[in-house]
């Protein structure tokens, strides 16, 4: 089977691209072909024995998705997107490569299709952002999306015309909403939600973490490796199964940040804990307060998506994916 | 003031003209001036003392939305779109009219607003058809929006963009989800709904009907003097009242067909009720048994936007507004 990910350079798609390698198959069948695309050249996977291509592809550019579907992928993962701060901050930006650059994608499968019969399964990252405050305590399945952010406008559209393609027959959609990534690798970022990771990532690595809001916030979580679960679930999924409501929230493990901690000093003890530095932000303490603190995530459980068992579990698969096995100085 | 109404040429649009120019003006300003604009040029009202212009627009095709709103002005009414049965049939151009048609109209606002402050109301009419069974009894306000068809779709889609541009202080919009119109003037159509008119308005002209399913079949009205109702609250209403929650579900008559007919017995006695012959359609069955029976539109009524009565008032509404105040032969 070949199979196309849009995105590969980011986080998400770099996990993907090694899991699938490492498995060599996605549902049984063996990976003769990997397309990886990105803004940026995505790097080439070492180990992979099949054909491997690598390239630079702007999918809000009229052409390039038609170029990126000539060859027929069996399978498509969408996880090409501006993150929510950069959507916010350019108006423009956003709606060009969140809305139209997945539309595009949509439609060159959808004319691709014209051609000779052609039903790919598409699987399209979104987000909880498609959710907006004041939320139920736990947020259901048939709860309704009135995001506050364009990011969040432009996930939710995204959902619309997944399902309405997919009812069409135009390719086999499934929309998954992320929760947010934890612990995310790499360096402290500038995003609101950083600290999340950053307050155990940090000190796992020997380093100091500040953590801007209460001990008692709550939110929802997923690890990387679980987050590629999902992905990987959702393109070998059973289609009819799913029905005609092809969106689903993934399930997470809602979490407080005191939880977090807690967690933290079982794992990696109070040497640890020490390096969190609490020091409110009250800018951040507001926007937080408008997330998600918790759902239930009914369908997706129903359908075989596994969330991870604990927070203890989740640092260990840091540890493991990304030290080596080894907590740092 | 200046109102645009663009879609001006359908019934709606009429009909709103109509009470526009009866009254003079809206929320208490003198509307000056008038611009009509639809894809066949709307009739020039009678009787009204300001400006008018009427215009040929197509508001799918890129510079037509920037020329509308040139002018400024102070309250847009966004009622163009073709139809569902229309917009099924031909992908292409439902997409192209009911969401390109939309977002640049959204833009074109935007832009003109880059120029020198600018921030009109803008009420879109949205539909029921943004909700795809299975449904609640009472479909209640925070429930998920699972359009079963492209013409639903792009209108969920126009939703979340009017919430969006309003966010981000583009225009003040206002979304109202109208129930299905009834009693529909003009004569019989092919939409699938259509019976749901015919049934009251032939006989209420001496012909004969068709019903094409049980009489227990329940569903969601509004007469057309209800829906201009909407239109006017909904472009007088404080917007900060509304919140970022800018897509409201408007309140209706939630009845069986048997209600319908037990109404017509009342205002038109047992002669009109004759007139309709039972005669089932499978495939109309099999249509309207997916769509929504019934609202619970707690916040429109909050807000102030007011149902009929009865079916008796939609029935003499009619008979008023349609037939000049006396039943046909």
């Amino acid at each position: 089977m070949h199979v196309l990910i849009i995105g590969a350079a980011g986080m998400v798609g770099r996990k993907l691209t090694e899991r699938l390698v490492a498995d060599g198959g996605l549902g049984g069948k063996e990976i003769a072909r990997l397309t990886l695309a990105d803004m940026f050249e995505p790097a080439a996977p070492a180990g992979f024995s099949g054909k491997v291509s690598t390239l630079v592809a702007d999918l809000s550019e009229p052409g390039t998705a038609a170029r990126l579907v000539a060859d027929r992928p069996d399978v498509i993962f969408h996880l090409a997107a501006i993150v929510s701060g950069e959507a916010e901050a350019d108006f423009d930006k956003g709606y060009r490569i969140n809305l139209d650059g997945t539309r595009y994608l949509f439609d060159a499968v959808r004319l691709e299709g014209q051609k000779a019969p052609y039903r790919p399964r598409l699987v399209f990252t979104s987000s909880i952002a498609v959710f907006g405050a004041p939320f139920p305590d736990a947020i259901a399945d048939d709860f309704f999306t009135t995001p506050l952010t364009s990011y969040g406008a432009q996930k939710a559209i995204g959902e619309l015309l997944l399902a309405d393609y997919t009812r069409r027959g135009f390719f086999d959609g499934v929309g998954i909403r992320l929760p947010t990534i934890c612990i995310r690798p790499g360096k402290p970022n500038k995003a609101a939600s950083g600290f999340f990771s950053n307050i155990l990532r940090e000190p796992l690595a020997g380093q100091e973490a500040v953590l801007p809001v209460s001990t008692d916030v709550r939110h929802w979580h997923a690890s990387p490796r679980a987050a590629v679960g999902f992905l990987k679930h959702a393109a070998t999924i059973d289609g009819e199964t799913v029905g005609p409501r092809r969106n689903l929230t993934m399930p997470g493990l809602s979490a407080t940040v005191g939880e977090q901690i807690e967690a933290l000093r079982r794992v990696a003890g109070e040497k640890a804990v020490k390096l969190i530095r609490h020091e409110e932000d009250p800018t951040i303490v507001r926007i937080v307060a408008g997330w998600p603190r918790n759902f239930d995530p009914a369908r997706a459980l129903s359908l075989g998506f596994k969330a991870d068992a604990s927070f203890d579990e989740i640092i260990r698969i840091h540890i493991d994916d990304e030290l080596g096995g080894k907590i740092g100085a």
